[in-house]
C-alpha cells in the first residue's frame, strides 16, 4: 500500500486557469469576497485537506503587453493573502493556512510578528511561503526601478529567514507564569533578545508575541534554483515544487532530500509537494472537454501575455512557431521547466501559452479519477512527491471535482486520511515541533 | 437634546490599566487568544458601538527599567493588530475595525493593500490609525539604533498618507465590467497608475485591490503636535485625542476643526474622539473601590516604568516629590498633557504614575453611570468632543460595565443609537464617501 500523502489547495484568484473568471459557474469578483474563500476553505476542511495556500505578488505583475491583454486578465484584482487567511482562521478549525510573503520587500520583524499572530489566531495552523519575488512591477511599488539582482535577493532571503526564526524563539514555551499573587507575568530568564547584526538586517528583538502553538509557523519554500534549494534544505518544512514530468520531479526530490543531511536534518523532516492542475471527468473525453472549454475562454491576446512574466517579450516571434530561449535573466526555474516541455513536446508558442494559461505553469493532468489517482500514486511510488499542491483550474468548481471525484479513490487506496490527526498543521503534516535555540540555555534577562 | 455621539472601544492588551492582568476576572493570556477578542468585539457590536480599535507598537517598548519592572508587565505579549482585526472581520457584521500602523516602519504599498483588503473582507468596516511611532525599541527592530527624528518622521508620514490615498484611488468604483461574453474583465480607462515620485517614496501602482466598499478605509490620526494636526486636518476622518481636562479638550477641538477649511473641508468631515478610561459603580464609592482595587495590583516597580516611555528616565528623582520636565525630546503631546496635570493637581511622581498606570495616559473618570454620562454630555455640549474612544481599565469587565451601566443612560438622553445606520463604518460615523481624484478624468491606460 502506498503511504499517505499530504494535500494542499492553492486558491489564489479564481483558480489557476486564465479563463476561470469566464466560466459560467464562477463569480468573476469572487477574489475580492470573503464568502468565496470561506466556501472554499470550509469545503477543503470538510475534505480533511492539509492546508489552503495563497501565492502572492505585490502589485499587478501583468503589464499591458501585448496591448489589450491586461484588461482581459482577472489576475489584477484580489485581496492580500495574510489579511484573508487571518479572516479564515476565525471560521475554520483544522485546516492549515499558508500565506506567501516576499523577503525582498518586507522586514523580518513584521513577518515574524504577523505569522506568529496568525499561528495564535488559528490555534497552530499558520504557514509562511518564503519567496524572493521576481517582477519589476513589484520593484516599482517599493522605491526601485527594477528588481534586485538574483544573488542579493537570495542572500537577503537567507538572512531574513534566520532573523525570523530567531525572533520566533524569543519566548520559551513556558515563559508566561501569570502569577496573579506575586505580580510576576513572565519569567525573565525565559525571554530572549535576538540582537541580530548582519549584512542586510539589524534586529534587536525580542518579538512581542509569545511562542506559538506550533513552536513556530510551518515554513514553505518554492524556489527551484540552487539558492532556493539551500534555503529549503536548511529551514523549510514543505516545498511546493514545479516539475513538468516525473523524471524531473524525481531528480529534484532526490537532490533536495539529499541536501538535508548537510543541515543535520533527516529526509522526513521536509515534505515535497509538486503543483498539479487537474481536469477531471467521469470519462477521459469529459475531462478533455472541460479542459478545452476553459481554453476557449482565453483570448489569444491574453494568452500571449502569459509568456511575458516567465520568458520575456516574445511578441516578435511567430505564435505558431517554436519557442525561443528566454531573454529575461531574472527568471530561471519556471522558464527552464517550460522550455524543456516545449522542446520535448515540440510545442508552438500558442501551444505553450495554453499550457501556462491553463495552470499558470504547473503540471496539467487531464483524465478520469482513476487516471488522476494513478498519476499521483506513481509519483509517490517513484519518490518524486510526498503529496501535492492542488491548483484547480477554476474555483470552487475545480476543487469540488477533485474532492468529489478523485478523493474517494485516493481514500480507497489508503492514500489519504479520513480524519485530521490533530489540531495543528504541524500535526497534520506529521512534523515534529522545533526546539528553541535557547532550550536549556537560560540566556534571558533583557536590558 | 444633545446630539448623538460616536463611540469607539480601544481593546489592546487586557485593558488600559497596568494591573488588569491580575484582576480576578481577567484571563492573563487573553491578549494572545482570538476567543478573548471575539467576546469583546461581539459584545461591542451588540451594543452598537461604532468601532473597536487596536493601538500598536512594533516590539516590546517597555525596557527593564527599573530592573524587575518588565517581567511584571502584561504589555509584552500580544497579537498583531491587522491579523487580529482581519480575523474579527469574519465573525462580526457591523462594527468598525480600526488597526494602527506606523508610517515610519512600513511601506505605503503594503499598508494601502492590506487595509483595502480588510475593507473588502469586512464589507466596508476598515480603519487605519496613522502613527509615526516613538520608541527606540521599535527603531532597533528595524535596522536603526534610535528613532527617526521628529521632523523627518512627520514629513515621511505626510508623504506616506498621500501615497496610500492615491493607491486607494487606483480603480474607479465601476472599473470591473466582468463581461464574460467579450472577455473584458475591466475597463482600462478606469484603472490608474499613481506614478508617485517623492522625497521618501517612489511608488508606481496601481494597487492590485479594487476600490473598497467605503471608497477608502476610514483614516484615524492620533497625534497632537502641529504636524500631527496638519495631517489630521488634511486627511483624517477621526481623531483620537488625549486631553486631560475640558478646557484643554475644547482648545484642541477648536484648533483642529478650525484647520479644516485650509484643506477645503467642513468641520463635520472630521470627528474628534478623546480617550476616556472609566471606573463605573452603582455608587461613587463603588466606582472608587474598583479604581483602588486595580491600583493595588500595580507593583511600584512596574508603576515607575510607566513614566519612562512618556517622560524619560525619572529614576533619579524622589517618587514622592514633584514631577520634573521631561528629558526625552521625541515625545511631546502625551508628556505635555501629563505634566500639566501633575502641576495643576500637584501630584507626586507616584501619584502621576498611578494615573498613567490606570489608563496609560488617557483621562480617568470615576463615578456612577449618571456622573459618567454627565461628563460625556458636558464635553459634547462644550464643543470638546464628537464622541469618545473608550479605553476600559480591564477587559472584558470594564467594557461590560460601560455597556451595562452607562450606555442605557446615554440612550435615555438620546445621545446614542439603538440600531446601526448602515453596514459600513463610514455610514455609522455619518461620513460621506470620498471622491476619487480621477473622477470624470478618464486618465487610465496602464503601460
Ligand atoms: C510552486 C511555486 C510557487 C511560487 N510562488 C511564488 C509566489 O507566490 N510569489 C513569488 O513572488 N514567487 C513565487 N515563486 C517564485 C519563486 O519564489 C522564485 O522566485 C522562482 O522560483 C525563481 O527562483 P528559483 O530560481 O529559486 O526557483 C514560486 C515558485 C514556484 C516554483
Ligand atoms: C490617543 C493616542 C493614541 C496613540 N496611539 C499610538 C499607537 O497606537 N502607536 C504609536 O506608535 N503611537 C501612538 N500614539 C502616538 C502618536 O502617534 C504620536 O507619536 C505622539 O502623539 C507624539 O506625536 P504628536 O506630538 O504629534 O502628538 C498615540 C497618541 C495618542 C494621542
Amino acid at each position: 500500500m502506498t503511504r499517505q500523502i499530504k494535500l494542499g489547495l492553492s486558491m489564489r484568484y479564481l483558480g489557476y486557469h486564465a479563463g476561470a473568471w469566464r466560466h459560467p459557474e464562477v463569480d468573476p469578483e469572487g477574489a475580492s469576497k470573503l464568502s468565496h474563500f470561506v466556501r472554499i476553505a470550509r469545503t477543503a476542511e470538510a475534505a480533511k485537506l492539509d492546508m489552503v495556500f495563497l501565492a502572492d505578488g505585490i502589485g499587478i505583475r501583468t503589464k499591458d503587453e501585448p496591448p489589450g491583454a491586461l484588461c482581459r486578465s482577472a489576475q489584477t484584482a484580489e485581496m492580500e493573502p495574510l489579511t484573508l487567511l487571518s479572516a479564515l482562521s476565525a471560521v475554520t478549525s483544522h485546516i492549515g493556512l499558508v500565506a506567501t510573503a516576499s523577503t525582498t520587500y518586507n522586514e523580518p520583524f513584521h513577518i515574524a510578528r504577523k505569522w506568529a499572530s496568525l499561528d495564535h489566531l488559528s490555534g497552530g495552523r499558520a504557514g509562511w511561503n518564503i519567496v524572493t519575488s521576481w517582477s519589476d512591477a513589484e520593484a516599482r511599488n517599493f522605491n526601485r526601478d527594477e528588481h534586485l539582482d538574483y544573488a542579493t535577493r537570495y542572500e537577503r532571503a537567507a538572512e531574513f529567514v534566520e532573523v525570523v526564526k530567531g525572533l520566533w524563539d524569543s519566548w520559551d514555551e513556558d515563559a508566561l507564569v501569570n502569577d496573579k499573587q506575586t505580580g510576576i507575568f513572565f519569567d525573565p530568564a525565559k525571554l530572549h533578545a535576538l540582537n541580530h547584526v548582519g549584512k542586510h538586517f539589524k534586529v534587536k528583538g525580542p518579538l512581542s508575541v509569545k511562542r506559538t502553538p506550533q513552536g513556530r509557523p510551518i515554513l514553505v519554500q518554492a524556489g527551484a534554483s540552487d539558492q532556493g534549494i539551500d534555503i529549503a534544505a536548511e529551514s523549510a518544512d514543505v516545498v511546493y515544487s514545479v516539475s513538468q514530468d516525473m523524471e524531473q520531479g524525481r531528480a529534484y526530490y532526490a537532490k533536495l532530500k539529499g541536501r538535508l543531511a548537510r543541515h543535520g536534518r533527516s529526509p522526513d523532516e521536509l515534505l515535497i509537494m509538486p503543483g498539479i492542475t487537474h481536469f477531471i471527468g467521469a470519462t477521459r473525453q469529459e475531462a478533455q472537454d472541460k479542459y478545452e472549454k476553459l481554453n476557449a475562454l482565453v483570448d489569444p491576446i491574453l494568452g500571449l501575455s502569459y509568456l511575458y512574466g516567465q520568458m520575456g517579450d516574445l511578441s516578435g516571434y511567430d505564435v505558431d512557431g517554436p519557442v525561443p530561449e528566454p531573454n529575461n535573466p531574472q527568471v530561471r526555474s519556471i522558464a527552464k521547466g517550460l522550455l524543456e516541455l516545449a522542446h520535448r513536446e515540440n510545442l508552438t508558442i500558442r501551444q505553450l501559452y495554453t499550457t501556462i494559461a491553463a495552470g499558470f505553469g504547473t503540471r496539467l493532468v487531464i483524465g478520469t479519477p482513476q487516471d488522476v489517482v494513478d498519476d499521483m500514486e506513481a509519483w509517490v511510488e517513484a519518490g518524486a512527491a510526498d503529496g501535492f499542491n492542488l491548483c484547480p483550474p477554476y474555483l470552487p468548481g475545480g476543487m469540488d471535482d477533485f474532492i468529489q471525484l478523485a478523493l474517494p479513490e485516493l481514500r480507497r487506496r489508503g492514500m489519504f486520511r479520513t480524519e485530521y490527526e490533530g489540531k495543528t498543521l504541524r500535526e497534520s503534516l506529521g512534523l515534529r515541533k522545533p526546539r528553541s535555540r535557547y532550550e536549556g540555555k537560560n540566556s534571558g534577562a533583557i536590558k
